[in-house]
């Protein structure tokens, strides 16, 4: 693992466990078992340990989702299934889904860190796009942004709200709800 | 106001500003323009000050949701544009809203606090349940939590995530959609 690799993972970490006011340089070091001021060294600031961080976990989250899609596009009849495994997938890691939730919240007060937090969520968008015209929706992009936002508030009242874990079967049958309701009652003939 | 509220108050202002690290007892004793040592005199440890803040957030957001239930349940008819004006109300308001996330991402590490948010979580849940098992729901409570996480999605995506604020046009028809893919295609005789 790379030096700057290690740091990010032990940031992640320590965001996930202690918050915004738990990752500090040293604490860092010392999550990653490196010399003091190794953090300091790769990333001077907060602003770009910060940068830095998202940057990686950008990166970690988009290899999840290039494996999900290994093989071409999911099948549309199966549809529901496979958005409810990559729900499933990205529920099991709390850490990740903690630090990242973080980060968006840091973003609203760091238009740096909004930049690559934007530039990421696009890369999850326009696939969603994609599938959704696939699908036959006469409205992709309104219907994509809604997608992402019920996954997201799944994601976020189970990890960190008043909810509690749905199962894969319970997010498969959330996601046929959903689709069913966007892609319904309007004339298409690609269903 | 009471100083307790004016103490909330200054704290939640504080948390939206600066997040975690920014809420100090001292940083609030200033924000609210109290002398100093009042908010630690009101509550002693880190603990009871983001208990306090909380639990004054969720009276204030109950609030919110009084007034907008006044005059009884919303017709079930426009079920849907009751929906998107309880989000449109909540959307205006970033400052509570990104306060309520710092401390969901806390709660996560004090039981303390969730126990609070879990329960105030609940004051939303209930009314969610009893309204979609009026619109003829066969599985109301999985379908509240449907469209509480849908809500909390649109919300957070909007807020601190990469989406963009959603027209109160755009959330009547997200809602109308929602609601129709829970809700059709299961026999049922009161809609």
């Amino acid at each position: 693992m790379k030096r700057s690799e290690a740091v990010a993972e032990a940031a992640i970490t320590l965001l996930a466990e202690r918050g915004m006011r738990g990752l500090t340089h040293r604490a860092v070091d010392e999550a990653a078992g490196l010399p003091p001021g190794s953090t300091s060294n790769l990333a001077r600031t907060r602003a770009a340990l910060l940068e830095l961080t998202l940057s990686r976990l950008t990166e970690l989250e988009e290899r999840v989702f290039a494996e999900m899609m290994t093989g071409g596009r999911p099948a549309l009849g199966d549809l529901p299934g496979q958005m409810a495994k990559v729900l499933q997938i990205q529920l099991r890691d709390h850490r990740r889904t903690l630090a990242r939730y973080e980060l968006a919240l840091e973003a609203t007060r760091r238009p740096e860190l909004r930049r690559i937090y934007d530039q990421a969520g696009r890369r999850f968008r326009d696939p969603a796009v994609a599938l959704l015209t696939a699908a036959g929706s006469r409205d992709p992009v309104r219907h994509a942004r809604q997608l992402v936002a019920f996954g997201e508030g799944i994601m976020f009242d189970a990890i960190a709200g008043a909810g509690s874990e749905p199962s894969l079967d319970e997010l498969r049958v959330a996601m046929r709800e959903l689709l069913a309701g966007m892609l319904d009652g309007q004339p298409q003939s690609s269903r």
